[in-house]
């Protein structure tokens, strides 16, 4: 294991990611580091988990490894792409997963997050979905997290601008349950974590495993279903996408091209 | 058109309320002009539509207009009202429409404004739910929309007191994405459009879809709709319904009768 | 009548909560009184009932009478509970019911104050949900009641730590509708409830009921719910119980297991 | 009671329908007396009800009294029609009901005997879907019933062409659980009546609850009930609906408008 | 138009598909002429519609016109795949389809034929579906039509073997609303026709639209959708598809690759 | 292994139950063998599974083990019980299971036979549903199950009246595939493996995986799954149950107690 750190302890267990060079971008070996870790705590009984950036930096982690995306032509976003398993496995974990948030969380981080159980952060937390600037058609599932998660008008305007929320807007939309001074956040995670250790963990995990199921109780009908997946489609066979990730590599802004006129 | 003003340029279209003789309310004939308008930038290809009243007034829009209410014995919101087209287009609308609100939002102009993708006011603004006023039962698929983007008890207080809600009170209650100084509110409103115009149409169209089916998915039985719906007629069948509308027309406060004490 | 209070007056009905020995402990007798003073309200056409604690003091109401729940082997939170009758007679009253509350609020009182239709506090107020404290599954529409009224991650805080949310966090994040100084709260309670007595009666109860209806709307299939419930079969039947509710009767912490390290 | 005849023995209540001068039509007052018998047989202890016709004749029933039906501009079938609350009594009665049917079963008394948990004919059963022939939009909750027991073409062909369907046919569509000779059907009913009784009530009223609730599952969203209610309004606010309560009160055929080009 | 003849007289439309070189095989072309039809029969305000082959032959229509299947790589079944737009348009047609069938009906044709509200066939009509010859992943919302259609039992027997159902059987299932012998076919067909002409539009139109809505109500969550997508790509980026494809081109049995052990 | 006989060739995998002297009971014993074969035959990549008996007797399987249901007091088809995951394991093979079928199938069989894909049998092939001898409350995905399969009619008489269907009646409800001669069984079922085996693998698990998530599609509420689940509560701890069990056991017929009167 090198892109994250580990550690257990009184039956709390820590993923830290350590891989700054690439901003702590979500690739593929990092994520499956993540599971194999989430399994490995499982195995030891862990009580609670924290998921934090290895050190305080600007960036928490910049969310999917964008030159791990297909080009074009192929849906982006399937259920068994690395970032969605992991997700999933932070679901199923049969204890609290706490995030731990110092910097800035991108994108395919910021779905990684809102998925955790509990989210404390700093001053410096702040939180940006990034699809509208790469033209990558967002899936389903993931809009169904931020809509379970977030006002509906912020949610829009997150996935509309991309912009950054920053930690005190977050704070009040209970994106993040707190936001404490950066000296005292390890204490603060680490408190909440011995609470939980001291509580029932068998009350705990059917809790959660309840919430997940009534969280994916949203459920649409196939041909509707259908439609959006036509329009994913349409998008990431399209222009848009193409641009986007040119754009993304060549670390310039993209330019998109005007919507044709329908009838 | 008579009742709006509307421009276009840039990708950016903008309808602005003017019909303060009537307090804009959302006659059928002010909601045909919109829908003309959003279907004309629609083919335009427009990236963003603001929503706007002609000027600073202390009344945004008074909803509903009531004196094209049935006075009583059908149904008053069926779904091809007039105002339910207008949401409809609105929700259907595939670019987001930005709500700048300045003054109070008042019944039906308030079920218009939230189902606006982004709502951003200045300090004047205002919101209230008036069905209780009117002795109107409100149609479900309407209750729900609130449902979707409030917290309950935020939505029993607004429904049960048809009391105003302030600029304060619901920027916290994300109601609206943001409050500005009234100064700042067009150049604010600009931005964010500009923001919009910048990114992928493409990404942001599948996005605001998928949100819209996963807004409506929240479905009940044939059943029980009946039933609420038998509930819904004896109201508009009922005595206050007839009160309010007078109370209303006559700008006194309406005597309703005490409910029947029941078995 | 012993264990509360009631007054009739001017279409309001009022339950005062005065057992302050046992700390408002919903037991069974007291339960059971409440339920037939709304029943007699909803007779004398009640347009609002308001639930309150006899007088301030540090605590609303302990929740769960625990000396009543059933030592182990048996669902302790089955359908026809006595609390879980309460909460369904406060969401079917034909009325809004008003919370007003003095001091901290536990675990089912908890479940009872949010199934209210609107609550006003004071700076006192304070909101714990507990079974994580007595080792204890919560039911799965309990769980339902509180995803439908607050964020996910507030939820699961609740849920997981057992920790008190106090009055301000309590009002930012919309668990009470709003939060006034302890000399104001009746004037604040009475003034909501009159106005509530001036709206049409009619138009509020199709609102309820429908809001009612649409909030049950969350639905999980047979199997799912087999699988949670099996869950929550594991738990009451294990060890976390046990000693959970000891715990609670011998006043000390409980001393709950390690979880079993899973395959 | 006059318009229908009752026994009560060995745990088996059996009620007659026994007003053949109007041809058995579910009148409102003979609707009422089935839903007292009823309630009299619960608080007996039924353990099962057959539901016949006092004796053998050319029609079972006529279905819903078309001189009780609305004229026009109100809804037909609502919630609170007394038909309607007769179905809610025989989902609700906490034990098997069992039709045994001789001669024909029209419109309302069609869905009647489907509610019904077992049926029993002879060769003289047949069954029709009468509206298409009154013009008249029938509810959604009584085309699921019909949907959750017939093969999705037969539902279309019986309410689209409104001619019976005859008694083998019905048995091969498990429309019927069987057709026995006319000499044999009381004995056939008694018999299927005394092994119920022979079985635990207990077991077999929970499964009837269990299958009513899993009957009513199949849910539409809010708007989309508004849609179809919309064009139920529609109709019964048209000229068919006028034409075919006429024609039908003037045993004539009716003579529908053809309907005008859509755009 | 070339590849359809189509009739209009007395309300009723008809549409006969006539290009037996290619076994009436539902090409884009051809699709787009029935479309057509049906929306010039709308405007004409047509009562019903009669779709069936121009001459009774061996087979009624072969299916997808494979020849116009993506080869590899790319969902074949899209929402906006051209027979997908005839399913929709059938569904949505404001009256009665019957489908009239004489041989057998392959596939795609298949899901049409089942998609009309009534089926009238002669002996040699008969039925199957082959995307299990062809390696094909079957679309989720076709796969709903069969179930709300057909026994379960069934459903897999012809998705699991793609062997044909004959007459007989397909009657006995209620595949088909009846079957009568070929001298007899064309007067059935029209007898069912003016009876249905008879009969109020609007009453008709009212109760297919409610059943279609009803019909589509069998929702699952986002998630369990993308899983399912998942397996579908995976099949049509494999080998199966490619294989079935080239089989069927060459007209020779395919030769599936043994599915890989799994872990 | 000692209670069932398998054998592998041709990528069909065969299951014959072999333990007459318990005339086949599902004892958790033969539930883990046939489990253990279901994984062993997935790792080996079979094609389709056949469940049957190893030799034609009176008895297919009598279902559940009555010996090793609990006594009282505690749910008796609880989520992990045997019986349910093997049905789970059924369900989710990736290839088609055919049951093949001679004498009669009691109870829990019968759940798993209608669980299996595609069901073929001779003519002393015969299906009956139990619990209400046994005073049981069955669960509520087992309930659906039927309702999946049988028109809704069938499914009460069934479970209402315990008695057995034939063979002839069987095949015309589409209880099974198909019903032939005795001396023609097993080449029939084998016809219909190597069919099988002959198509597209990945088609077909898709198409199973996909029709099983629609089969469980149909959801109920949290409160209403509760409800039910009291009803079934009740019926555990009560005097039918115990009575039923014991009758079982001691061979003889039992003496439920008449329901009590209700209120
Ligand atoms: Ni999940
Ligand atoms: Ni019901
Ligand atoms: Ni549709």
């Amino acid at each position: 294991m090198a892109l994250i750190q580990t550690t257990f302890a009184d039956s709390v267990g820590s993923i830290s990611l350590d891989h700054y060079e690439k901003r702590n971008a979500l690739s593929e070996s990092m994520v499956n580091e993540i599971i194999a870790s989430l399994d490995k705590f499982k195995s030891q009984g862990a009580r609670t988990v924290i998921l934090r950036s290895a050190s305080a930096e600007k960036v928490w982690s910049a969310g999917h490894s964008v030159d791990e995306l297909p080009r074009a032509d192929i849906d982006p976003l399937p259920y068994d792409d690395p970032l969605e398993r992991l997700l999933q496995a932070v679901r199923t974990f049969p204890a609290p997963v706490i995030a731990m948030i110092q910097g800035s969380v991108w994108g395919g981080a910021c779905d990684l997050v809102i998925n955790c159980d509990i989210i404390i952060g700093d001053e410096t937390a702040a939180f940006a979905i990034t699809p509208a600037k790469l033209g990558l058609p967002y899936n389903v599932s993931g809009l169904l997290n931020f809509m379970n998660r977030l006002p509906l008008v912020v949610v829009k305007e997150m996935f509309f601008t991309a912009d950054l929320i920053g930690a005190e807007r977050a704070e009040n939309l209970s994106l993040v349950n707190k936001i404490v001074p950066a000296a005292e956040l390890e204490a603060e995670v680490n408190k909440m974590a011995q609470t939980i250790v001291s509580r029932s963990a068998t009350s705990i995990s059917v809790a959660k495993e309840a919430l997940h199921a009534l969280s994916e109780a949203s459920s649409i009908s196939p041909i509707q279903y259908e439609y959006i997946q036509s329009l994913r489609r349409n998008a990431y066979f399209g222009s848009d996408y193409l641009e986007g990730i040119q754009a993304f590599t060549e670390k310039r802004a993209p330019n998109f091209s005007k919507p044709a006129p329908k009838a």
